[in-house]
């Protein structure tokens, strides 16, 4: 069975990423959480508190059932069952300066023979930096270039209309990839994106450790947390009014505190906000929009 | 016009609301930003920071437009136009002791002839108490009394049912009564169902003035603090996930800043909380539950 192949290879990532990311905050230790319900079984790994991490969900899950009206909806297929499985990982820092980051990689396949990878890798900080956006988006160019050239420019297009507030009018973050349905059912197709979605949850832990390595020593001001807790509410606006993820995971009766284990601690809304003109708030802001080639 | 009479009546109360809750508050003023868009026109009313008063938002709004598919959905009726008005309020205090109230009434009206109120009020305390439940609910069935005595333990299931959140399998608060649909075109019924709301909306600053009074100057520890704000979690969670109004709000366009100053400043999520056993926090928990009489 693939999906089981593939759930036994993103079941031993999900621990390099832990195991990277404990190394690099120093401090923070996973929890680990093992669930069992009739959906199937995960592992809920969560760190909180750490020196730098503030709160990191890596959840793996390998799932199956039957196949819903609700599903059906959201997937416009016909079947009986699905299985699935998935790495799925969010981090939230304390520290403004370092980005929030977002990584998923899914198999799902269904008894009517179609199959399919999805996932992708986003970043969404409090403060752009065009420098370290250029230097984030080339490691995903270069990841998917490895198997095909014209993934990346696509890839990057999908993640700025999919994290994108249509209510703010604005991005969640400087975006990244984002793929879905890449039909690959068997054969070589199969062997192709395991490897790609593999290099991107093993890609991903490097990636945070040097964003923390980076920037997880700056001081902050109040002034700058209240930003951080600002920009969060967006956060929390997209996972809970657009996310698919969140929605497939509320419909199927997922594990409540393993989905919003993606949700930052501290948050605030605060009514009319608008930053100060021409400050690093304001630079921010402008650059929430689709559409930036942040390689150049 | 009908839709014209109510936003008339409605606008004045708006008025009356933001008047009593100053006084009651004795330092926040509300600020007043009038819209215009092409849906209609509204008064946001806004007030941060008074002295138990974190953030309140009354909102009247006068709106119409045509009818589109998503509302069609919604509602289940096919029209060419609609018109509608309504206030809607939401008060939270930063005092873990004073409760986050829901106040809404609105009537909305199809050029196919079809015309509802809608409405109701609901207390979501941090910390529930009892003997305070029972002098709210009483409240609502008293005036749902005075127009007819099987509405209150309708409207009251209703609001158990609405105010819900499944994902947590708890409600969100001590519940009220809610209302929607109330067929109310012309003649008696409108007139009936127009006082209804008015008396509702107008013993709504009354209630929270009381509850200030004695509440708001309770001392509070950083525990209890933290407690209220993984409550308003939950809160955000409903109104993000599941409110009705929200949703009608994104869809029609609505004015984004008017549609989220229902939600609260400061907010936390904390993965797996957990309340100390027979503590008041877990005591609130267990009170998180549908068909609780509190009048008795």
């Amino acid at each position: 069975m693939n999906v089981s192949r593939a759930a036994d290879i993103y079941r031993e990532i999900q621990q390099t990423i832990c195991q990277t990311l404990e190394e690099a905050d120093g401090t923070g230790k996973f929890t680990k959480d093992a669930w069992e319900k009739e959906i199937g079984t995960g592992l809920t790994c969560v760190m909180q508190n750490g020196s730098i991490i503030e709160k990191a969900g890596v959840n793996f899950s390998h799932v199956h059932g039957d196949f819903n009206d609700k599903m059906a909806n959201l997937l416009g297929e016909n079947a009986q069952s699905f299985a699935a499985t998935g790495i799925s990982s969010i981090i939230h820092s304390g520290n403004p300066f370092v980005p929030t980051i977002h990584m998923n990689v899914r198999f799902f396949s269904l008894d009517n023979g179609s199959a399919w990878f999805g996932g992708g890798i986003d970043l969404t900080p409090s403060y752009i930096n065009p420098e370290e956006a250029g230097w984030f988006h080339m490691i995903m160019k270069t990841i998917c270039d490895k198997y095909d050239s014209s993934w990346y420019p696509e890839w990057k297009t999908q993640a700025d209309d999919y994290f994108y507030l249509p209510h703010r009018k604005e991005t969640r973050g400087i975006g990244g990839i984002f793929f879905d349905r890449i039909q690959a059912s068997e054969g070589a197709d199969f062997e192709k994106m395991l490897n790609l979605t593999s290099d991107l949850a093993n890609a991903f832990p490097q990636i945070y450790s040097r964003l923390m390595k980076d920037n997880g020593h700056k001081s902050f001001t109040t002034a700058q947390k209240k930003w951080q807790k600002i920009r969060r509410g967006r956060y929390v606006e997209f996972n809970l009014i657009h996310d698919r993820g969140t929605k497939f995971g509320l419909e199927s009766d997922g594990n409540i505190e393993s989905i919003f284990v993606s949700l930052p601690s501290e948050v605030e809304w605060v009514y009319q906000y608008q930053p100060e003109p021409d400050s690093p708030e304001a630079k921010t802001q402008e650059l929430l929009k689709k559409g930036i080639d942040w390689t150049k």
